[in-house]
């Protein structure tokens, strides 16, 4: 998989992507994330890649230029199974949304920022807006980072152990069940006994059972 | 406001919380944010802070001690409003959580890693569990971030021009309407006309009109 992530505040993204499982993921060879400049495609010597609203709202707005000079020339280069802007006002992300993702080959995703973008980029060159929820961010550069975060790690080979990726909380539309670990007891707070049985069929059942009641409880709407 | 923020790797959370806005908010001083490496608060040379689950079940478990190790010490410098666990099976994080939360003086966020944190902290030490959507990220650092990011930028003075939070989405529960900029045409897709006119009552009255267009057809759900 390739990524390609516009973005005016690139340095922005750095640490998230280069470190833990999307560091290894890049090392591996499992996925190519290439963070673009936008600025580097504006043709004015200040670099400017936003202006005021038309109208009398406040706040700036980024311009259609130097986004279609970006998009276009990547475009040429190769296709692209989807162009995603991050909006609050898109599709809400999810893990289905992850799983899906994680299939497709080569995929921009442009960050908003300041007030938002030039509408006439999410009407002729966008092919997708994705939301990763209800709450308004200084831009889309987290947005990406936890889009790329959810999708790579699904990639075969990602994670150390696959397993694990199988067991989260979603995958099998439920919650996953309570963890403990060392020391068994701690200031008097007991790790469940059931857990130091050794009896893998008991455990499995509780364990079911735990992320059944928590799911009931805490998330009745995914199991409908 | 200050936030004290305690992750395993906690290089992962750098760039996002130095630059753009958050940047500006700690150099003003509207916010201090500390980030706490767990890692420093084990009593074993390897500074390990994870082990094998209890069960059957692939995946790492965050242990106990060193997290009530620093939760104490922060507990015993000053009081804290809520102590936060992010995790995907906790109440979702929206604006409303955003505004509510802004207000508040002192907060520790705990980012989980691996297969999940010993679930004795969840029950002993945590006062709220926030998710930010139905995914699963590799740690709770960019939920973090997220928190962290759309909190902070409501804090009075973080935003150069207090308007442009006031009309961004969800603040009224509506969408919000497209935006354009210069030029007013490109490759001959045109901005509409009436944003051209100078007429701010007319300007306002259709940007209120896209909103609520907007909204009827992409969130309905937010109008009930």
């Amino acid at each position: 998989m390739r990524l390609d992530i516009l973005s005016v505040v690139p340095e922005l993204l750095e640490s998230p992507l280069n470190h833990s499982i999307l560091k290894r993921a890049q090392e591996k060879g499992l996925v190519e994330i290439r963070i673009h400049n936008i600025r580097d495609y504006t043709l004015n010597k200040h670099r400017k890649v936003d202006d005021y609203a038309f109208g009398f709202s406040a706040g700036m707005v980024l311009q259609i230029e130097p986004i279609d000079r970006i998009i276009g020339k990547l475009k040429e280069e190769r296709a692209y199974d989807e162009i995603i802007y991050t909006s609050p006002d898109g599709e809400l992300f999810n893990q289905k949304t992850a799983n899906s993702m994680s299939l497709l080959q080569n995929v921009i995703i442009l960050c908003g920022h300041y007030k938002g973008i030039d509408h006439r980029i999410r009407e002729h060159l966008i092919t997708s807006e994705i939301s990763v929820g209800d709450f308004v961010l200084t831009g889309g550069e987290l947005a990406a980072c936890i889009m790329t975060d959810a999708i790579v790690r699904l990639i075969p080979g990602a994670m150390s152990d696959e397993q694990s990726a199988l067991s989260d909380s979603f995958q099998d539309n439920l919650l996953a069940p309570p963890v403990y670990t060392r020391p068994a007891e701690y200031k008097g707070w007991k790790v469940p006994d059931i857990l130091l049985s050794g009896n893998e069929r008991k455990v499995n059942e509780w364990e079911h059972e735990q992320a059944l009641e928590r799911t009931k409880r805490l998330r009745p709407d995914l199991l409908r």
